[in-house]
């Protein structure tokens, strides 16, 4: 029932990685579809995929015929994996498709309106490197890291369970949202953050000239840290900004007036409102969680009966990352031809009570209780 | 001739390592001074420091009369930086004092006002933490790390060349400059970006009002590698906001000018605008150099005849981090009354051809040399 015949299109440091943790974690059958003869060699040589074609070879030789691969994963770019989208529904692929794109509503629409008869969840990994390319590919990327999944009111829910047990195999947590609010939230926590990063270098490099490399010779670890994303790669970053343009204009919008706001205040010399507007930063900066830890013990066990019908795992889903609880496995028990039982085990973060009280105002009957570590 | 009998005053992160690495390097008596009876207690009880007295008792001891310290290194903020320096006139200190203030145009000019019987070489270390207070006191911190000190036309030869010798044991690497061209560079490369990244949490925070949490959950590495300077001390950062009021001003507006240029970019669509402008950045990132790893061979030796009188070092001494040369060791050799022989010893960093065209531009007749390993 979990993912045993991985296909991976696009093998960059996403879909590289991906393919390696995959292996990692005992997927039987990895496959990899890129363009690039010399990433193909390098990942097979390197043991980093068990085959490697063309995405021509691939279709000829049946890999996206059928239920041929269990799950078709697309580590391409928001362009390419809408194409995608449309040559898997033409080729007949009925499996489970996924992918990484790092802005969730075109690819979501274009997955729905494809026509095809393969299973659609998106997905996007809030993990990265300043590096790119198979090169760079590491099984241990997702250990600890986000990854976001967007059901739809169309997902289907064994579809999602298997995708959700194949990200937590891969080491992340998964977190559940909309689409759209995916879209806005990653403008503000990575993309217009790579924005600003671009723009101190610019700055620094603009104001320097003649004394340029003094200048930026004194930048000292806060400026390398805060710039490092900077180095990421321009092709892949001007299709993230042209992708969620709407979303990181109003960003960089935003930004632009806090730091008016700031530079006001310290033409003023009011020292208070300065201090005041730092405290106020540097206290939600220092809450902020750390790197997620895997919880192992004091797990719960939530179910909830339901009409089995698209949509109803994503709804239950995004409540649950909505209380910042966290899933660790889901089972699906059919009762009969229409209704079943959502089994979920939850680790112990999160608000459990905020959680049932959602569920229940969404009509669902949902009942919680702690499990004893034999029975998880 | 170095430094054997240090006096630190004010025990927060940078005075406390400074002690702690000087303690590593050998030097034999480290005093600390702080108003704070448990930061004392702290610094004897975990051997950062020799011995601790308040201010008053440290100067009721002695310790700042006459010649009873080789060096008094202040490091307090600006504000107390510059109270500090007056008292040390009033109480006939006649060593050498530096500073470590991240603002250096109002510190330089309180020295040369005080009328004091000492010299001072004012000092600026390019190094951090997100921690603070003596508990955050490591002596690694200034390990591979650029040290700026601000010589001036009055700065005794003898006292910058011991300064120099100081901080180099530390760990760090010297880089001298304008005091005005230092403030200017500091608020670009390490007060802008700290606001941009309390910006940036702010942002983020006040973007997400409900749904708050979730967001900056979402946070992956590279918001929290660029936002991670903004959990900094709020009164240490608002001190320096005001010290640097002009110059920070200025970046901040410049910051929001680049991002202005950027969102009209993106929001006209043109990709090859977009792209380049990002490439440009990324380019400048990558070449930002690695942390600074200390050359251990092929040495060069640079003679430089000069008058000797206070200011030539700091000219000699600029223009040699303007060449992007490093002094291993500076000697002085006095021939007569008012003339010496400034012997520098270079690492095999920097262009060293530009260095001699630039001093002999300025009037100087240098000699460069390579050394024998057995003669450095």
């Amino acid at each position: 029932m979990t993912v045993q015949r991985l296909t991976v299109v696009g093998l960059g440091l996403i879909g590289g990685s991906v393919a390696a943790a995959a292996r990692r974690a005992g997927v039987k059958r990895v496959r990899a579809v890129d363009p690039d003869a010399e990433t193909l060699g390098f990942a097979v040589a390197e043991h980093i995929v068990d085959e490697a074609l063309s995405p021509e070879q691939a279709a000829e030789t049946g890999w996206f015929a059928g239920d041929a691969s269990d799950l078709v994963l697309l580590g391409t770019p928001v362009a390419a994996t809408v194409e995608w989208l449309k040559w898997l529904a033409e080729l007949g692929f009925t499996g489970i498709v996924s992918d990484v794109a790092s802005t969730k509503r075109a690819v979501v629409a274009a997955a729905e309106s494809a026509g095809g008869g393969y299973r659609f969840v998106g997905g996007h990994p809030m993990a990265g490197s300043e590096r790119s390319g198979v090169v760079a590919a590491t099984p241990t990327l997702f250990d600890g890291a986000y990854y976001i999944l967007t059901p739809t009111a169309s997902t289907d829910m064994d579809a999602y369970r298997r995708v959700h047990a194949f990200v937590t195999s891969l080491g992340a947590r998964v977190v559940s949202v909309d689409a759209a609010a995916h879209d806005e939230a990653v403008a503000i926590v990575s993309h217009v953050p790579h924005v600003a990063a671009a723009a101190l270098v610019e700055l620094a490099s603009g104001r320097a000239e003649g004394a340029g490399a003094d200048l930026l010779r004194l930048a000292a670890g806060g400026f390398k840290d805060m710039t490092r994303i900077a180095a990421g790669s321009a092709d892949l970053w001007t299709g993230i900004c042209l992708d969620n343009a709407e979303a990181i204009v109003a960003g960089i919008g935003g930004l632009e007036g806090v730091l008016a706001e700031f530079r006001h205040l310290v033409a003023s010399g009011d020292a208070d409102a300065v201090r005041g507007w730092l405290a106020g930063a540097a206290e939600v900066r220092r809450s902020l969680p750390a790197q997620w830890v895997p919880a192992t013990t004091r797990l719960r066990e939530l179910t909830v009966p339901v009409i089995d019908r698209p949509g109803v795992v994503g709804v239950v889903a995004t409540a649950v990352s909505r209380a910042g609880c966290n899933i660790e496995d889901i089972e699906i028990d059919h009762q009969s031809e229409d209704s079943a039982v959502l089994r979920l085990v939850l680790t112990d973060e999160g608000d459990s009570a905020v959680l049932v009280a959602d569920l229940e105002a969404r009509g669902f009957a949902p009942q919680l209780r702690a499990l004893e570590e034999d029975e998880a």
